[in-house]
């Protein structure tokens, strides 16, 4: 099988991650490299083609498809020009910075049709992989709610994230992947979503969150991400009526915890706290709480790849659609009304 | 000084814990306790006239005060009894069921000249007291976000806790305190509310809430309490621009984390995680994080009867003022309200 020939346009940091990838996979042959600052050209993989632009590229090199690592602003012009030039597209998330950017790149892409999917890598990260498996499994019974907390205690972004001209803020750069994360976890309808957002530590762009999302299933899930949140972790709780799942770290520690039995109604044990008697709130008996061990997965972010070759030979039909990155992008500007306005958001999605 | 005669009505769990406590304070001296089930009085203190409901125990019972504890639905008729009684007043909380029963009250006691406060010892808890000082005395600098959790294991409720035609679940039980603990913290106008509430165990009554409030100084506080929520604990996070307050425990066991600096926005070192690279969420490098001590506090629900008995003798205002009892009863009108419609609630209070 021929190997995808494959170009980077944005050598930053996330086209750096990619090169490094790429290099593991058999399938796929990194031939090209674009960037407008030459310093980030210097370490360019050898053998390698280098360009001071994505016209360059397009015109000089050797590719089937490219992957858009530019900043956010610069994805639809990106997207353009390479779907004209019939390349496949992987762009970065978030693919465009409103609704309306992402319509006009899905157009152009099917007029010219393309295969163009979005790098959503975060749909196989380990820590989601296992909760989703919980989830849909109802290894917790009938789920209330979800919880997908990141918290930080970075309180200063990094490069063209701190400037929102440039696309910056946590929404933009986090937000889509836990979105992303929780509307494919649930999939079902949404009924209204309430949002706070705020500049904490950062004066120009966002970096803490807080979004519930009520679905028409039953479900509310949180997704909460603050960058000056000082009890750094990444952690995940779904709560239904057989047990609770947590976990905290991307690598997936975690537990599901159930009770022994379910405490009919009773007069109740009165339990002394330091805060006085309580029923409900005190300590559990000893044994009451029974844990068990959380599903295993294999999962890693090379397996975005190894997906991506598999559609481009029409093996299997892309995971990350252009429908569904959409309705995140819906989510996302729903998220900056509901802020703005202190409104609840109706979602017909 | 004269002791102040108290009589209880409704000698259940609370009508328990009054009496126990009342022996411990000599300025009060319980003189009559009444219950409509005569089991419930079958404990009750030597030396204690006991009656069979609160008519009978105003007519026949030497009282200066009456503390009302009988179920929630029955409240106002207890007030408009004590009231006309000419009797000083502590009800229990939920004090009413409604905005519309507390205002029949508040005119009752008004008419007839009386003192009337609420039971919302809760302000006296020691986690609270912590959190408030951390939040009046700016030790973490702007606060941005306030939670308070409450999360249990025990998924059904006591009594006629379950019983919604008697006041039951646990937005009158508990949100009732939570709520008022964060309006008595925060103290400033609210912009609006989302709420999210349900029914998880429990078939009739509320068992599971979570919500969220926005005041107009900035400050997003979100109150969450579940009764099957299998991490048990009383948690509060107090996030601001200097650094982040949290306990964990009824007794306060928490600390202030703050970062030795600000990191400024650089490249940023890139650090692997089981889940990629990532700049902005890997481990904080050793010495960033710098742990406090939270302030320490000394109260407890006793000095609840001790500001009463100051306030009965006009020598200070009373703390739990019926305007306030007033306001958390119209934020839980407004969080049913939400739960219901999935809108956001405008709060002009």
């Amino acid at each position: 099988m021929e190997k995808i020939k494959i170009g980077i346009a944005g050598f930053g940091f996330m086209g750096h991650c990619h090169a490094d990838t790429l290099k593991t996979i058999d399938e796929i042959e990194l031939t090209a490299v674009a960037d407008t600052n030459p310093e980030q050209l210097k370490d360019a993989p050898a053998g390698v083609k280098v360009f001071k632009s994505m016209e360059e590229m397009l015109k000089g090199a050797d590719m089937d498809a490219v992957i858009i690592s530019t900043p956010n602003i610069t994805h639809l012009e990106m997207v353009e020009m390479a779907a004209k030039a019939k390349k496949a597209i992987i762009c970065e998330k978030p693919a465009a910075m409103s609704v309306k950017e992402f319509d006009q790149m899905t157009a152009v892409t099917k007029e010219n049709n393309v295969l163009f999917t979005v790098h959503q890598q975060r749909r196989w990260d380990t820590d989601y992989c296992i909760m989703k498996e919980v989830y849909d499994k109802n290894m917790v019974g009938d789920v209330y709610v979800i919880k997908s907390q990141l918290y930080g205690f970075n309180g200063y972004m990094h490069d063209w994230h701190v400037f929102p001209e440039l696309g910056g803020g946590m929404l933009y750069d986090w937000g889509v992947h836990l979105i992303d994360q929780i509307l494919n976890m649930v999939n079902a309808p949404m009924e209204s979503l309430y949002a706070d957002l705020k500049n904490v530590i950062n004066e120009n762009v966002d970096d803490y969150f807080n979004i519930m999302i009520r679905f028409k299933n039953g479900v509310t899930a949180e997704i909460e991400l603050g960058t000056y949140y000082l009890t750094p972790k990444r952690a995940w709780f779904i709560g239904g009526n057989k047990g609770s799942a947590m976990i905290d770290g991307f690598a997936g520690e975690g537990k599901i915890v159930r009770t022994s039995h379910l405490l009919q109604n009773v007069p109740g044990k009165i339990t002394m706290t330091a805060a006085g008697p309580t029923r409900s709130f005190g300590p559990a008996a000893p044994g009451l709480l029974v844990e068990e061990p959380l599903p295993q997965v294999n999962v890693s972010h090379r397996d975005y790849f190894l997906h991506f070759i598999r559609s481009y030979y029409q093996k299997e039909e892309i995971m990350i659609k252009p429908e569904q990155v959409r309705k995140v992008l819906c989510v996302m500007d729903a998220v900056r009304e509901s802020a703005k306005t202190g409104k609840a958001i109706s979602l017909e999605l």
